[in-house]
């Protein structure tokens, strides 16, 4: 199926209109017409091939939503017409420790990316949501609870399930103090998310311009990280932190936040090895964590949860053609908190 | 009561012997006649101001055991001639939450030192185990159970605790494969009860001269960490990693170790903070830890379990006079595994 799609053809390159073919759906496949796409900005790092191996030409784009348009004989989960989404993986081997527990996101064999990988043990390389159309397995689909808007819905499949994760793996429980590092895309979500677990939310942050938005989102509390006295009182404050930024920072200042036991949770790659002070973990007994989205079981949970608590993402809708303006503004932190690209504009433009 | 004991004078100082001054025991302490005390790395640190704002005369020592000699008059916890040990700590604020849920290392107002500290809420230094008696409230001692040999049992309450309580609280469980970096005091006693709690425990190290006593210690399997191939081998095998190294070294090495949700544990500070990258935990949800010796209950519960499955620390015995011969030593890493001083030598030498 010709499908139009806005692709970067090499490393770097400005997305532009690419027609992509789309499978018809095998037997327990999908073909969902796509309505909505979140800009992730892991999708500017894969544009600019800034991790490696990256495969163009690439079509971006893990948080999809749309309808189903068509499905296979086999299909049971999903009827044509249901609001669906896709998020950062389409597929994993199935039969690994991972896949079995439903936490495909760790699948031994690595997960099969939604872009910027290949179908499952094959050399076709997969197209993201940046697109008009896409296949995907039944098992690999969720559903979009009608209470939230579907372009709001879009961010949920990476940016909501990235957070939400990991509040619930590592067990934040209501009246847990949390400190969240950071306030984009990740960040606005986790104050969401930890509100609604009756948390007791601070939001930790490099920009004072960003204490308004903050507490409107929900946060109990903010701080400046430049203000020492201010950063010192928090000292042994924090149950868990949740630390979402990707630009170098150091840890163990916000280690110090930890209480005893506490847990500090790294959501964002910094380029480069942090260093982390022995100490800072043992003294308190302190945890460093990472965490990587999550399953497609629990991303369904996560849905799920923001249909009873009235959780979306704030997003900003675009235009398809307007992506490489949203990329250089992404790349300022001038988005609040994510660009969704309104996927009817790319059929007019296709 | 005058009490003999060997004391560094200044930084850095040969240790030689003492005379100081121990109190007669409070209502509720208990003097205790020292037989034995361990000589461990942290003392030599400590004597060398190598942790800052040490306090001269130093007399080392917390790992402590001997027989109860006086007791006080509301002492219902220990009788004259009871086998007790004294460990890292001898008092903490016992009002803080982490002193109410028996986990005074983590005391919030900071436990009372042993050694190179002061008595909680005064000037009064505290001295340690390299001496005669020692006097100390009995809430703060342990029992000895009879079964394990009173030299072999000293190095258990620093050496011991503090392999012991990470196993316990991070949830080593039988069938669960370990990994322990580092096979000194600490490493040895990690082999122990890791293969008491039926878990496979393999010995990562950096020299192949241990190979032999990894096995005798009844690791399952012994690794040299230089041996690339072996090493890549080990690629996400573990559950828990201990780490008991202080000397610089790769963090990210050891975490490509442990298997998706895997924990590694730091016990050594090395003198700087080291890097760690955020994908080694974030890829595989990994998790650095640290902890600190252990709670008095928790260190009870260590002797318990030492005694259940016959376990206690392997030394070498050595009179008092030879303390500085055994720092030299210890710098070396020539040691299996702790010394102990015989502190009926440091009598005579008084």
């Amino acid at each position: 199926m010709k499908t139009a799609a806005y692709a970067a053809l090499t490393a770097k390159a400005s997305l532009a209109p690419y027609t992509i073919d789309r499978r018809e759906p095998g037997p327990h496949e999908i073909s969902i017409d796509i309505l909505y796409c979140g800009v992730c900005h892991s999708d500017l790092h894969q544009v600019c091939d800034e991790w490696g191996g990256a495969i163009f030409p690439m079509v971006p784009g893990h948080e999809i939503v749309g309808k189903v348009a068509k499905i296979g004989a086999g299909v049971s989960k999903y009827n044509v017409g249901d609001s669906v989404g896709v998020g950062c993986f389409v597929d994993s081997c199935r039969e690994c420790e991972q896949c079995k527990m439903g936490e495909e996101q760790y699948c031994e064999q690595g997960m099969t990316p939604t872009y910027n990988g290949y179908e499952h043990g094959t050399q076709v390389p997969t197209y993201g949501g940046y697109s008009t159309r896409i296949t995907v397995h039944e098992d690999y689909v969720l559903r979009i609870p009608e209470s939230i808007p579907l372009d709001r819905a879009a961010p949920l499949l990476c940016a909501g399930i990235t957070t939400y994760s990991p509040l619930r793996h590592y067990g934040l429980k209501a009246g847990d103090r949390l400190g969240v590092v950071g306030l984009g895309g990740l960040g606005h979500m986790a104050v969401k998310f930890s509100r609604a677990l009756s948390a007791e939310v601070t939001v930790l942050s490099t920009s004072e311009a960003k204490r308004e938005a903050a507490m409107q989102l929900g946060a109990h509390a903010f701080t400046v990280v430049r203000d020492k006295a201010a950063f010192k009182a928090l000292s042994k404050r924090f149950d868990f932190i949740i630390d979402t930024v990707s630009a170098p920072h150091d840890y163990n200042l916000y280690l110090s936040l930890l209480r005893t036991d506490g847990t500090m949770v790294l959501l964002g790659i910094p380029e480069r090895p942090a260093p982390v002070a022995a100490g800072a973990l043992i003294m308190q007994r302190r945890k460093l964590g990472g965490s990587l989205i999550g399953g497609i079981r629990e991303t369904q949970e996560m849905l799920d949860f923001c249909a009873e608590h009235g959780i979306a993402s704030d997003i900003e809708l675009i235009d398809a053609g307007y992506i490489n303006d949203a990329y250089e503004r992404m790349l300022k932190g001038d988005v609040h908190y994510r660009f969704v690209i309104d996927i009817a504009t790319l059929k007019k433009a296709g």
